[in-house]
């Protein structure tokens, strides 16, 4: 049974931009897994209300409602388990550091490189939300959020080190295949490359020669997303 | 036959504080395996000329030598199989980002509270060589990379969040029970532990909570070990 999931999605209903969807539209390629994905906005609350709760992604399969990335992850190695997005307890333990880090780190970081760029991607009936949202925050405005990126995103890639070092020693962060770890990761970068035409990632750094490989993955899933700036 | 390993000293040679090698410490007990510690200090390059490099840890096991701490976590996983450090090659693969985070990210962090401390208790043939090359890499005086830090330790703490997203969801950082993300953070903790009477967590951390469960794993191993500050 196709899986239905409720994707964040701009004016254009083609753009689909969450970090945090992304994540889940990969682990769900990986388990080959076929999904009908819903445009969504960040106001629709009363679209996913029986969920219980206001944010995406929500998935529904079959009966079963499942909602957050990491809960859904979980819920789809529980019941599909192979191809593992795991494979061991472990392993999910251990992903969940690199899930947390994701979280606080790497999307912290790109926020403040793209915000007021999304800004211009939102549907028009997200934009007085996505800025007073946002703006409280972040404690100033969109437009001061990205101020200074050109020279700030130096530091910002040099964040990455940990990504770097792994991805020197090994093809994939799950190691010689795609785990759920590449997932958090390339999902997590969806979301500057769809919504801004600013490159975080330096071309020739080791972290993006793996995207660019995670891009081809999946039949081409990530290479064949709408961008806003193309 | 036990595990011969050298293992930096200061000038109390029962003060053992290198990060890299707790976290090796904490891997030998975690497999049940006998070890015999040779203090070392930092100028004493001859001591270990015969692993074709510097720097500790470094161990020797019948006629096999192994240096570098992630190397030789692969190393007993490889040769002494259970109980697990990793449990599998997915798992394996992503402690080695929690590896990078922690050699980057933690290393650094704790370094800019504490190194000064550390001046206080390497051995004397030591002192010259240690403050020479921590100001050559930090780029400032011992006392510089330490002024302060009764206000940024907070900033400090704040970018320990993925430790606390993931504790607070589950008891190890391995899941149900410890894995070398467990000794790799534990160890890297035993090094302001060691060194400084300086709080680098607060008591009611869940992180600190783990840490001091960690002190207790294994017969006590890390809550025995010798500090300077005691």
């Amino acid at each position: 049974m196709t899986i239905i999931m409720h994707d964040l999605a701009g004016a254009d209903p083609a753009l689909r931009f969450s970090p945090y969807c992304w994540r889940i539209r990969f682990a769900l390629a990986h388990k080959g897994l076929p999904v009908e994905t819903i445009p969504w906005r960040f106001t629709d609350k009363a679209a996913i209300a029986f969920s219980g709760q206001g944010r995406v992604p929500v998935i529904r399969d079959g009966e079963t409602v499942v909602f957050d990335s990491w809960a859904i992850a979980e819920y789809l190695e529980a019941q599909y388990p192979t191809p593992a997005l795991f494979g061991s307890a472990t392993a999910q333990a251990h992903a969940r550091f690199i899930n947390a880090w994701a979280d606080a780190a790497l999307l912290g970081g790109i926020a403040r490189l793209i915000l007021r760029d999304i800004y211009d991607v939102v549907d028009p009936v997200d934009s007085s939300y996505f800025r007073q949202s946002r703006e409280a925050r972040f404690g100033m405005t969109l437009e001061e959020t990205q101020a200074g990126r050109e020279t700030r995103v130096a530091a910002f890639r040099e964040s990455l080190l940990p990504l770097r070092v792994v991805l020197r020693a090994q093809p994939w962060l799950g190691g010689a295949a795609p785990s759920y770890a590449d997932a958090i990761i390339a999902g997590t970068l969806m979301w500057p490359r769809c919504c801004s035409a600013f490159a975080v990632l330096a071309d020739d750094d080791v972290v993006a020669v793996w995207f660019e490989r995670m891009l081809d993955q999946y039949g081409g899933l990530g290479r064949q997303a709408v961008r806003a700036s193309a």
